[in-house]
């Protein structure tokens, strides 16, 4: 396949910006090393290949890396450009998924990774209510950008439905850590419907892991950070 | 030309985000009516066309409103395809100049604004380091994207060169309030050769300001903020 070449992509199983890079190598039929890394010890391939914000994922394409999940999605999609495409061919919808996809990363995994992190029971509190506000935001924008279509962009999934979607793992971890639902038919309609036929796709059901270890990794980070202790 | 339509931006003369969307307008010859913001005392139009930041720049083209400043210069590149390219051609220099863009504007920007924001003399002096830490940082990634060449995308201006570029205004603006210098030959060599020539751009010279009018809006925006006082 044109511009394949050698690829290795250093992840984390759990991360949500991992997760959408390799369902879009799944997408596009890349083959790839993958290379688990702990980032809660970081390694040296990980400081050398992303020595400024030393964060997973990096993919490395002929020994070159690139970095930020998204961009790296934008950089397969250009590459390994056969069909599927992943971003929308028309400007202006092109333009729509990159709003909302920059607001997913702006807004939605701080307020719910500020629940893990909330030192306090009324910290806590504030993130899930900080969560569920930006995730009805984004029923809007799946109503404005699926246009009754049943992905985000359009029949098929494409960019936006990655970078939503893989936070999809870490609601359910937090459902089973502290009973919280993000996404529910009586409040979100579009967005419940639409989880249930993203987590249904080929590439989700093969590079998503049980929402259990997202679990364990959320404990291993709390203990570190000295977070409010999970209730029982 | 193709797609051009109605254009309009919504703007703030001294805002390094709108004068980026204003270059880039201007290369790509595209006439537009300017319509000037307070975002002091939001208006109207402001709340209507970009409900969920409430921040200029926002372009409507025929109606329809974009906004996020990266994403608008993007959508003009595609929209207004002729030459000359905004973004370049190859998928991995477009990610190269994608991710240093994103640098700047998540680590740069903040770190100046933080000089205006500061409550305290000693809060202000650790915000001038962070930007020049943030500067030492973009002379490195000068070198790798110049490759020798006049500007960060080669040898005429683009994306990431707009995405800089637009925050040198402020980098003047802070030079004329707190004595502070953050490009020199001394020290960032290559950056400083380099804003000469953006600078001297027809571009640049069509809509960047005098710097005193940054100073201006600087003190109306520290004294709202209840800011630490500009030293006499």
């Amino acid at each position: 396949m044109a511009g394949e070449g050698d690829v290795k992509l250093l992840g984390l199983l759990v991360s949500p910006f991992v997760l959408r890079v390799r369902m879009a190598l799944q997408m596009k039929g890349v083959s790839y090393e993958y290379i688990e890394e702990d980032i809660l010890d970081k390694g040296e391939l990980l400081l050398r290949y992303n020595p400024v914000h030393k964060k997973v994922p990096v993919l490395i394409h002929n020994g070159v890396p690139l970095c930020e999940s998204q961009i790296i999605i934008q950089y397969i999609d250009e590459v390994w450009a056969a069909e599927p495409s992943i971003l929308p061919a028309d400007p202006y919808e092109r333009a729509t998924a990159r709003f909302w996809a920059a607001y997913v990363d702006d807004k939605l995994f701080p307020a719910w990774l500020g629940i893990l992190k909330a030192t306090t029971e009324e910290g806590r509190a504030e993130k899930v209510q900080e969560t569920l506000a930006v995730v009805e935001q984004l029923e809007v924008a799946l109503a404005q950008c699926s246009n009754g279509k049943p992905f985000f962009a359009g029949d098929s999934v494409g960019f936006l439905d990655l970078v939503v979607g893989c936070n999809l793992l870490w609601f359910e971890a937090l459902r089973r850590m502290f009973g919280v639902t993000f996404v529910v038919a009586g409040k979100t309609p579009l967005l419940a419907s639409w989880a249930e036929r993203f987590r249904g796709t080929e590439a989700a059901r093969e590079v998503m892991p049980d929402a259990d270890q997202a679990v364990e990794f959320a404990k291993k980070l709390m203990a570190r950070l000295g977070s409010a202790p999970v209730p029982n």
